[in-house]
């Protein structure tokens, strides 16, 4: 095989002579100091600029992380799209979303195995927290790449799909010469409990629950938590309603495909709701990350249309909290509280359980693939890094073991693996419409604003005379409130004034010496008299 | 006793007839959408409006959400402040800061009973992350109220000094009218764990790294933390250098007042890090919250003077993460993976316990104080609602277990406890110099200014003639990057230009109109084009 990287969030190029394929395409959340920012994708210049190249993407499974991104690289390349059933019913949604309608797609199954140019990719069967969730083998005539995708080990899958421990195992022993893993719950030791173990814990709640409605939020792409939700609602007589636009959405693809099984006469609109008695009625509904316009937290601040939260309602928040979401979290089930409903979450109860892989589930896929090479993927530096330390403890080489940084290139072939240059690579901040117009001098505009706001200064001056005609006008955002600061703004309009006459009698007419001026001088006195610095705006009218 | 509320962050307030004493004075960090706040402290109106009535404010440890407000309360108020040791010794340098001179301290030790006017205040030895903590039972001739602060049952010690168990049974047996306890871990079952396991970690560490150089973040109050990296340190043959400036102060304080045992020829100053084997070096430092200006995150980012991290560093991050703050956590254990160092924090390894009461160890407390009224505090809304549950399951009665809000008021005595009414109470944002002045609708503007940046039209024009005079000019900031969406601008200018003649047109002079007609026709003109809504202020110069 020639090269392989990573270009950006779970999005790893495979080449072999002249062909390339791509496997997945996430999207990235903005860190918090990325103000304003909706998403983030990659740096898609390398596949762009080697499209005639790109015969395929392969995708493992329907995670917004591993195919978010796949709208924006379908709008600069052409090519045939390769996922499970339940992964291409999401990215029809996706699509239709993007206005994206010729897009090829080819259905494929676990077991399958297909030829993509000079590529033989086999779609593995792994249990994951979304259903379809496929491992890969890719092989050329010079190197077996054993790619696990996102997996836990799980033995009595909601489904009855069970991961396909053999086929990783005979292509072991058949030899492996790269190995990508999932490296994303490498931190915790032990095992990751079964799905199943939440459907029990719910039938628990469920049999608590004698008079009052249930809601219960989670990931809407987690079907086989929705199913046992549904199974449980079935199983005490009550009826299901689906709240949230991406639950309705996922709820809707599943069922239609088959993925989830629902009795006839369970499911209900939201508007029904209140034709049932409350020990009738689950709701469920999105928002586990206390989102600020998600269903969960409009119920929560009585801002929802079709359900308010009421004293009684039992809420089960079935999720973890993503790293950073926790303070919102916090505040939506203080909310829930206030209202007066009962809140169960993680802390409390087993109602959730990751859908990635533990430390021994690694050691287990390690055992089982033996590669010759290995390269961690799926998690922030410090994963990467302790999953190497894992597979050295188990007796692999250091030599042998690569911690990729975006955008390297590895060489791999039967005898060997070796580091080889860089691609370009990178993030593109995605904005409204825009994508990769927010640059860091505006990310670095919108820090400064959210910090300390600003004051636009408008002086306008007669050019025959040099005389200030007007104002000199302050405005300030974000920075103080006027009405109650107008001392402060008066005095800055008089360190403007003489500011300006200053340069004249300089002879300094040169705008930007004015404006800088200005600038330096309202500056210093802002800081003296409040230690803030608001962005300054001056703006010089010449008439 | 009269009234009794929480008016802020873990400041309560006591009355009996017209004496008023207070109980800690603490500050909250800001919420994530607390834009370019620094503080948020407690609207101190009501005790601004009574300050002749105040005799005392007493406080139970040297935590900074115990005493961080105290210094702006008596920027108003004059009156004696009561703690142990320890904690005066931190508040001095607190004072110190923001030049209070003249503030009378009394210091006293657990056991001590002081009168305060009509009250009765003793002090009851408590565990707890910081030395020298203290609850406390407040007695009038009308009722008894016991408060524990904030607490653990540690029963080994790390500096000898138990919790008082015996003395809150003393009381409870002697009759409790209202129990105050604390709540942050009410959702934790079990027991904390003994701060002395965290030694037995270290020691266990140091042991296993024989040629490098220990590095310990943690948080700067936890004197018993150090004193355990110290004595690491000592039976390693060991240096301990200080730094960062809470770090250095706090170190300094401890050692001063007898609180921290060091050996002599044990510390070492931070530039003398270098004369000396990696293998005889460890560093203890700020920076344990990933906070972007701590020492850590500037020794990973190299921005450090003293310490840059290099490959082999063991860096141990003792300290647990606040919510809202695992993502700069993350970002900072990343960098110092990169650079090479091996990361030692909670999730690998039990580094750090936790300073508050689990379950078990509150029903303890309940069970030996068994009280007629409870008031669970320290918590957000959940944690105190929980805490009510888990008192109603040890038998008490839901009537007599009170989950306050801000400002409200109790009422109690040998007979009863009720609500009664409210008092002025709320938050206040210190941003900078400002107290007070950053209001919501400053606050507002921030986050506007945060998404989606602003854009700044002016638009001169002679009054005689109605003809404008020049531009108009458009700035925009935080919104597109004006080099590379020149026709954006362009346009807009084309748009400001027709609004304006428009309303001329239709002879509306009136400033406020033009200003509305061309926010308006730029907004929607804006999210057609680019679906953000940047804040637009148009200026208008009329000469």
């Amino acid at each position: 095989m020639g090269g392989l990287q990573e270009i950006g969030k779970n999005i790893t190029v495979f080449e072999y002579g002249q062909d390339i394929i791509v496997v997945d395409c996430g999207i990235a959340f903005p860190a918090d100091d990325m103000l304003g920012i909706d998403l983030v994708i990659p740096d898609f210049s390398y596949l762009v600029n080697n499209k005639k190249r790109i015969r395929a993407v392969v995708v493992t499974h329907g995670h917004e992380d591993h195919i978010g991104s796949l709208p924006y690289l379908l709008r600069d390349i052409q090519c045939p799209i390769y996922a499970t059933r339940l992964t291409l019913g999401l990215l029809d949604i996706k699509f239709k979303e993007h206005r994206l309608d010729k897009v090829e797609t080819i259905c494929v199954e676990a077991g399958q195995t297909v030829k993509i140019g000079g590529f033989s990719v086999e779609f593995i069967a792994v249990t994951h927290s979304i259903a379809d969730s496929v491992g890969l083998a890719i092989k050329t005539p010079t190197a077996t790449v054993v790619h696990t995708g996102d997996f836990k080990i799980d033995h009595t899958p909601v489904n009855g799909e069970h991961i396909d421990l053999q086929r990783f195992a005979e292509l072991g022993k058949a030899g492996v010469d790269l190995f990508l893993c999932d490296s994303t719950n490498v931190e915790v030791p032990g095992y990751t409990m079964s799905e199943r173990s939440v459907g029990a814990i719910f039938d628990q709640i469920f049999d608590n629950c004698a008079n009052n409605r249930i809601l219960v939020a989670t990931f809407s792409s987690n079907i086989h938590r929705i199913q046992q939700i549904i199974n449980s609602a079935v199983k005490h007589k009550r009826k299901v309603a689906v709240i949230g636009r991406s639950m309705v959405n996922t709820v809707g693809i599943a069922q239609e495909l088959g993925y989830l099984t629902v009795p006839k006469r369970v499911m209900i609109e939201p508007s029904e709701i209140n034709n049932f008695q409350d020990n009738q009625i689950t709701i469920i509904t999105t928002g586990s990350q206390g989102e600020t316009m998600s269903a969960l937290s409009r119920m929560a601040l009585s801002g929802h249309k079709q359900v308010a939260i009421k004293p009684g309602d039992k809420v089960i928040i079935s999720a973890s909290s993503i790293p950073g979401n926790e303070r919102a979290i916090g505040k939506v089930v203080d909310e829930l509280f206030k209202k007066g409903a009962d809140v169960v979450y993680e802390d409390l109860m087993n109602v959730h359980v990751s859908g990635h892989a533990k430390r021994e589930e690694l050691k287990i896929m390690h055992s089982l693939v033996k590669p010759k090479h290995f390269m961690p993927v799926h998690g922030e530096y410090r994963h990467l890094k302790m999953h190497k330390e894992l597979a050295v403890e188990m007796g692999m080489n250091k030599e042998n073991c690569f911690v990729m940084g975006l955008g390297e290139v590895l060489e791999v072939s039967k005898q060997s693996a070796k580091l080889n240059g860089n691609v370009q690579s990178g993030q593109i901040f995605v904005d409204g419409l825009g994508v990769g117009d927010v640059g860091n001098i505006v990310l670095r505009d919108r820090r400064h604003l959210s910090q300390d706001g600003l004051i636009v200064v408008v002086v306008t001056y007669e050019a025959a005379t040099g005389e200030m005609l007007s104002g000199p006008d302050i405005i300030s955002r974000g920075f103080v409130y006027v009405r109650e600061s107008e001392e402060l703004i008066d005095e800055a309009r008089e360190i403007v004034k003489k500011s300006f006459y200053k340069c004249e009698r300089e002879n300094k007419y040169d705008w930007l010496r004015i404006k800088n001026a200005i600038r330096d001088e309202l500056r210093d006195y802002m800081w003296n008299k409040t230690k803030r610095s608001p962005m300054i705006l001056p703006v010089i009218v010449e008439i």
